[in-house]
């Protein structure tokens, strides 16, 4: 069994560790710390819960995660990277769901994040924990950057071709439409139901934190640099995201076999047959994402659509993958869920 | 190993038996019938089952049921009582989800469904699948009449009361709410998203099916008939039933300690703390009631908030708790699915 | 031409307020003040009125309220109060849409509400701003006090049966739903779409705020006290409400004929058809209240059904329309946009 | 007066054109066909025009629409062909929201819609409807082929930037959403609350009918042939379209000074501030198109969104802009709602 401890376990994010993490046979939760919730048991706050977790919310220093085999930082962008040093250094593993070490070059980071960063010396070492692109590190790693969930839904439509070098990399156009539990638990107006409703709109077309995330693993795929467009936009609906990707063919080839061959091993992506249109219900609940490549009659683009649940393969089910790989466990163990239809 | 076979594998009562015992431990699906999808495969039509159901859908000729241990009838009313005799004469036991035996009194059934009852002789010995009252007798069953999903909202929230005798039987009032896959699966103008959405409305209240089946179940436990108001609403939600049920009470009690003591040892019923407001997100995707009970201030009513899935707790679910019982198997096996939320 | 002010216009009944007086063809639009937004335009706020309000929002200082005809406070409860004396002294008139003024009880008032009354020697001659009940009154009035949103809806649906006394006032049973917009525009994560969405709850079983203005107006009507149990519940969906009204009859009559007879020469109040389920959508952005009368088989009990929209005729219309009464315009004036369907 | 008759009231872009016309001051509703419905009345289908329609839906022989001032097609794709000859020749007016005279060369025309056209001669002379574009010939025409929905939001978008040059026509893209009532008011499973809604998928990736139609009207603008990859999605919402267009600059300009210029002159189009993000509410029941062009930051690549409501001025608000162009009258006669928000 793993000892496991969630740092901020009052967001989305959080929840869904608890629903996933409650059903793992190989996991018990030692504490979930929420400063402002401090003392109040977690099934009163999200009565969902109620006789699977049972556990209060404590304070971090009542915690003691440094007993824990693993954490998970399931906090805003800026806490993990405070808290890091200590834990290792108590050789405990990390799996951090925030944004504070998915990205190399710091300097980078801070000017999108707005903060000086608090740990640059463990950026180096952290491993950006996408098992699809970077599996045998992260079974050695001590500290891992749980990616974004526009990324993961991005990163896994793109990947094929820029491996195999297809498409031209200097026209990227990643057009993404997320459920709003992507912008998290907050109490903010355009997030009401009465205003994100019956309504749709794009947002930060000048800039999203995503945007350098995804463009330094694209880039890494590529083996160059890349440009990128990246449009994100906000669904009426909880969960689930859904990218629509452009690229410019430059070689004729088989993409439904390029696809398939590329990801048939992997346990969470799935490659629907030709001609087919994932929806995000049909991965919701689910560590899966699926994904289908056309190519429009008399035209040299290729169209990919990718879709993932946000809340699972874009943050919570990601981050237990990566701990079962860290910890040697079946790669699928506790994340085997059918998506709940309809 | 339960040998298991569907009937009518293409509603979403059908899929959600497929979600729910694609995950059951002690259970081997053998057949799903469908005439107008006979030779489809189950995972093209329900993308969502991709990897978790291996076979295409049958006719019942090619279906074999008569080799099953068990057969869910995922039918529209009318369609088991054609079927049952010949399944229970060759040793299959059944489980049907329609309302086909539901009501005892034949010539009532007849006149709410609006044609011939084909088996009425097997009526009387099937047993209405509610664990919560009839628990033996369905671990006993070669039939199982699986409840409707408005009745087994408003009977758990009502049984308490009716069995102690604390409120008045001539003046029950449920007011009911369901999502919109409580009418199923079927291309009506009324069930579109742009029609239902951003919409609330009452339905049938000149008479409603689950009215008649209510109030036989409720006159059983209170021990003499009731009087009953029951006015459904149509909910733009997908999944979920929310019962808010008054009652006239005639005697001081606790009904707090009521409720607790009655569900004591219910796996799938939990009573909230006072003061609880249930919603139905808080069940959803599983298997449980959950209840609140309520008297207003200076007032002889009792409200009780009482809500479920009706997919599960008020249709698949129930129906795998009845095989579950009637296989001997733990009650709870398969059907420990922590809600998702959000 | 009306000159007309807004305190308070960042509000969801504050938006609607500019959206119907921009279309009413007797009304001169003078200011809209807000602390908090002073100096933004209007349209900069909500982006629908450009091209229809060419205001910014100012500091109260700078509104020249004391030089409108009348002024609506679309403000939080607490604030029309601590205005109202001077303008009303300056000659203004005022409609107050917060519930400063509706319960002519202070101390009741003050219990339900929390604070002190700033202004109670005011109450008495305010008018309750229902014009079904209180036209000849609101034609008079200086300040009206313009109704809830339930309690319109809960009103117009009892009121047929408690002035003619065909139902026992002792045993009402109001179960009313809203859409979310009826709890404003307000940053709180229970009104967020990925926790408000697809979901359904009851709230306030143990009081809500409404209830003594609804029970108020209703011992009015009846002629003597009434005893009434009033849940509300929150729906998935932006605007309207539905209330679902239960009453005992002691009197057979003909229930159709009395609400026709009621509301025959009422403009915003449509009786529908016998049978009827009037549905919240045909009411979308309009200031009616459409209402259908039912008696289930076999019953002494009637059921109402009354549906409207709450930001219309459960706040800005009814305003609108009172202030149309208050300056002897033709009623309907400005008022009668044809619903938006779908 | 202008006395109109409607061809097919029963769908979506008929009962907004319903909704509409009651409000015009100019127009007199003489007859709405319906062969399905003939008889009814159009306020018992509709409960929202219950006061503001006194019509039956007719026979096509009842409906005299010979006598008409003009007649509205809002019928599948298929019918207006078979009828205009015999209005035009009797000398009515006719605008076709329908796809039949929208495409110029028949034999694509044919390939697309799967059948072969019965009018071809009337092609030529019909004139496509959107007045941003083809204003004086509408102003003259007897026979208007009103655009598609997604044709009107994607042309509003490129047009300034083609008819000025300024990006490659050889690749565009249109990554397009609409809400579910774009598909009409047709009982299908996909179209299902319960289906679409928590949902988001792309449809018709590998072709859509609107392609031809937007590539003719773009090419016209760009002055040469254009490539387009056009990949439309269903959003959960019930109306309103957002297209999010994405172009290759060939030459620096400014972009808003461009937009704006373009449409300083009309009335319907509104170029929202830089740096801007219109979401589809900000136009719901209006005949309002909002844009907003940004250029993401060290990039050659310039995004467009452009929202509209689908049924007004993608169909029914636009049929009505046309027939006051046609008849002299001021052309925002009838179209100046605000739109409802929230």
């Amino acid at each position: 069994m793993i000892t496991v401890g969630i740092v901020g376990g009052t967001g989305y994010t959080g929840v869904e560790l608890l629903r996933l993490l409650a059903q793992h046979p190989e996991v018990r939760l030692q504490a979930i710390t929420s400063r402002k919730e401090a003392g109040q048991r977690v099934d009163a706050l999200f009565t969902s819960l109620r006789g699977h977790v049972d556990l209060a919310f404590s304070t971090p220093e009542e915690a003691a995660l440094d007993r824990c085999d693993l954490v998970f930082f399931a906090t805003p962008n800026g806490v993990a990277m405070g808290q890091a040093r200590a834990l290792l250094g108590a050789g405990v593993r990390v799996v951090d769901l925030s944004a504070d070490f998915r990205i190399r070059d710091v300097a980078l980071w801070e000017k999108w994040y707005g903060m000086p960063h608090a740990c640059p010396e463990l950026v180096a070492s952290a491993v950006y924990g996408l098992p699809e692109t970077h599996r045998k590190a992260i079974a050695g790693a001590r500290l891992v950057a749980n990616p974004g969930c526009y990324p993961t839904a991005v990163q896994l439509g793109f990947l094929p071709l820029l491996e195999a070098g297809v498409i031209d990399p200097a026209v990227l156009i990643a057009d993404a439409k997320s459920g709003v539990s992507g912008a998290g638990r907050k109490g903010e107006i355009p997030l009401l139901l009465a205003e994100a409703s019956d309504n749709f709109k794009a947002y930060g077309v000048s800039g999203h934190r995503h945007h350098p995330e995804i463009r330094q693993e694209l880039a890494a795929a590529a083996g160059r640099d890349v440009e990128l467009t990246f449009v994100p936009h906000l669904v009426p609906m909880i969960r689930g995201i859904h990218a629509t990707l452009y690229g410019q063919l430059r070689a004729d080839t088989d993409l439904q076999a390029l696809f398939e061959a590329r990801y048939a091993r992997e346990p969470f992506v799935d490659v629907l047959p030709p001609g087919s249109h994932p929806d995000t219900r049909s991965v919701r609940a689910s560590n899966l994402c699926r994904i289908a490549v056309h190519r429009p009659p008399d035209s040299d683009m290729v169209v990919v659509l990718s879709v993932i649940d946000n809340l699972v393969k874009g943050a919570a089910g990601q981050a237990i993958h990566n701990m079962n790989l860290m910890f040697g466990l079946e790669e699928t163990l506790g994340l085997t869920q059918v998506p709940v239809l309809p």
